[in-house]
């Protein structure tokens, strides 16, 4: 038959580390308890050093493996504004912001494992082929062994696939999926979900068959080896420590894809 | 006898890589044909992912050893001006320079090989025991074998051997010393060499002798393993070229401290 | 007799706008109810733009003084690590923010109507010759008439009348005074009070008294046509609100030194 | 007949002030004796406060007009990267840089006179609706007497005529145009051109009669109330001083739209 082969195992990753100087976001401590990755903002589009030093020891004291949420340089936007760059200064960019947040993980006796494209550079990265390639590239030139995690059916995991580079592909908890498995855009209705029982059993559904409903009711295939969740308000982290259980209730085992 | 022992090797390091975004500083390129050890500016006074690349692929595809030149976060003001960073908090500015021009050292197939604070972090951490030590924590967390280039006698130099540092000595080609074997500060007559040949004599005769004139005519005992240049002008970079040649003319070998 | 006139008239002052981007810090609406002066960052130290426009305009239409908080160009330190900024452009530095946000002000039908230095520059301006007469030279230029807020005793106040400029001397609400009515440094037990009701009976008593018990208790003179609140915290608030409810109930006008 | 109406007076604009910190650009001081008009960077993709100062002095002591020219907040692009700003947000970045730049000119003993935008919101704006409309919500906010210089036939200045503001069209003197009137993109043959006298001549033909060449050799009709020259290499600055000889030269005169 066609349809994903079922996982018994999937990882949970969140966006951490998301503060500024005096400003904070989200709940850093409580996702750390509840996440097996943590995709770490490097100071492009949010994150200081000071930050950066805190959250990679926190990780790596619980065995979470860090990632590199690389981003715009737009402190200003959030990194959720689409910029211009051009793909060669793109590459340094990113390269940059891993090597960054590398030197944190190294002294906090870890390394960056994995890396995620934050915000509009995610978004855009789904079909933009220059802008996805510019990500690629300084993955293959600062280290080739280094997963990607994107959007399934994402030019951004096409071009690091085409390049040799292992790549992982997410499903996201709260949102919406059409009947074409992709995202509900958030402007329409079904968009966001808020129910945290509900979503977890969707995701036990969605590890433990490969499959889900679309907002419409018909059943779609996704295939995810990690699950993304949000720790950026008190309903978020019980949501997301509400997925946790459920899985682990189910059996399913609960292990980042990358150490 | 108390002399310092001659040497007959020394390095030549000098500032390079201090763009930023549209703007260009000095012409790195000469430079790097008269070095031997390039201080790339890292992203908080100066340098950008872009320039930071470049400049790391001709250091590394010339044998120029590359080293961090660390600052203030302060583009404004060039990193010229002090700031009461909490030291916790230098540390991980630091650290975060550090490995940020280590992901491009790695992609042009070299390391970062020694770190020396630029401008007014410099001059503060002669005196300052704090933010001195800040310093010095960095390079012990990120890499304990990082040696750190700066001021004989400094605060930063002492707290970098306490902390079993290596630790480089430099002198500046351009500059006046006091009979104490100090810098004559800037606001003083004397503080600014201008004329290339005499200055290239001068230090091929520290080197040679591990002594030089003061300012008021006294012999002063000056021992660097490194002569720091400039190439911010077209003057700078004659006075570096003469420099150079003075000192392979002497028969004095000139190779990085650190490779 | 020489003790300070007793004044049956009190501005209460709050700093208000320091988020920036994504991120926000305490409650700007709480607060603008309650203060008749709200001192907004100038997005040097916080504050962006979409911030100052929506404060403005709040604060306009609730007849609550627009006074531009000006800082250190320091987002990352939020404006609380002392800069060497020379004296110069600390003036242009000052001028700029005060024109941003006097843009706003204007949009909103009101203008900039008083300054008051944030943070560092705050507590160095009370001290530093050079950077207090700075700040002065700012007004001075880019408007006489706008009167300066600021620490009773301070170089900066005195600059200021040494220039003709309108000073206006604060109090602070949750703070504890020394015998010589300077303000306990943070670092030592008495500097912040946390009870609201006592806050507020002597703040009454400062505004109807001109004197006020120090920590050690000696009765102090303290004569302040402004006194600061914060609201940074639920609690922060609640001691705010309890301040105007009992200036009120003493009979005591608060009311805007500026408009 | 249809063609444009030959008009006897024309302002020459530049981009001025688009240095940042330590960096500098171009030759400010040459071109404010060519130039009636100065778009002065406002700090968002170049230029900072003393700049801000120094130039908007500069300026007014020779009776140049000072406009605000006003970019994306991206000074490592140099605001030539176009970015999603959210138009609610655009309109209020824009009120920023005006406010900040009009209070140098007003301790100039001048004010902004005018507003230019930079970069690639200048290019966004010939299209983009929305971003158009945000542009014109500033000026509409700030001071609706404020003209705006544009390229003839925007979205810009369309907006802004249909929001009653005053509108001038610029011509660039160095660009090709084609038989439609547009500019040659850069990336073809005929984009740019370098001939100063020829590019003199081309000036004085279009101010007297509204008419000029493509680059494909025909007439085509060309009516700007200014013409844009750049200072950025001295080639660039010979070619303003002929622009400005020949105009001169062929009675036309040289006038600043806006005081």
């Amino acid at each position: 038959m066609s349809a994903p082969a079922a996982v018994a195992v999937v990882d949970l990753n969140s966006d951490l580390g998301e503060g500024f100087g005096i400003w904070t976001l989200g709940d850093d401590d409580a996702l750390l308890d509840v996440v097996t990755s943590a995709n770490l903002a490097c100071g492009f589009h949010a994150g200081d050093p000071d930050i950066m030093r805190r959250v990679c020891e926190a990780a790596a004291s619980r065995g979470v493996a860090i990632g590199a949420q690389v981003g715009y340089r737009d402190l200003a936007g959030f990194g959720r504004r689409s910029i211009d760059v051009d793909p060669a200064s793109l590459t340094n960019d990113v390269i940059y912001q891993i090597g960054a947040l590398d030197g944190f993980a190294r002294v906090a006796g870890a390394r960056v494992s994995y890396v995620k494209p934050h915000g509009a550079l995610y978004n855009r990265a789904v079909h933009d082929e220059d802008q996805a390639a510019a990500v690629v590239a300084a993955l293959a030139a600062y280290d080739p062994t280094l997963p990607l995690l994107g959007l399934p059916g994402s030019a951004l995991l096409r071009h690091a696939e085409q390049a040799g580079l292992l790549t992982v592909s997410e499903a996201f908890a709260d949102r919406g999926y059409t009947a074409a498995a992709t995202l509900v855009p958030r402007t329409q209705p079904g968009a966001l979900l808020d129910d945290p029982e509900a979503v977890a059993q969707r995701m036990v559904q969605m590890v433990g068959t490969g499959r889900m409903l679309s907002v419409d009711g018909v059943e779609i295939a996704v295939s995810a080896r990690s699950i993304c969740v949000h720790g950026d308000t008190p309903g978020a982290v019980a949501m997301a420590v509400a997925v946790r259980r459920a899985l682990s209730d189910a059996g399913i085992e609960i292990r980042a894809f990358a150490s």
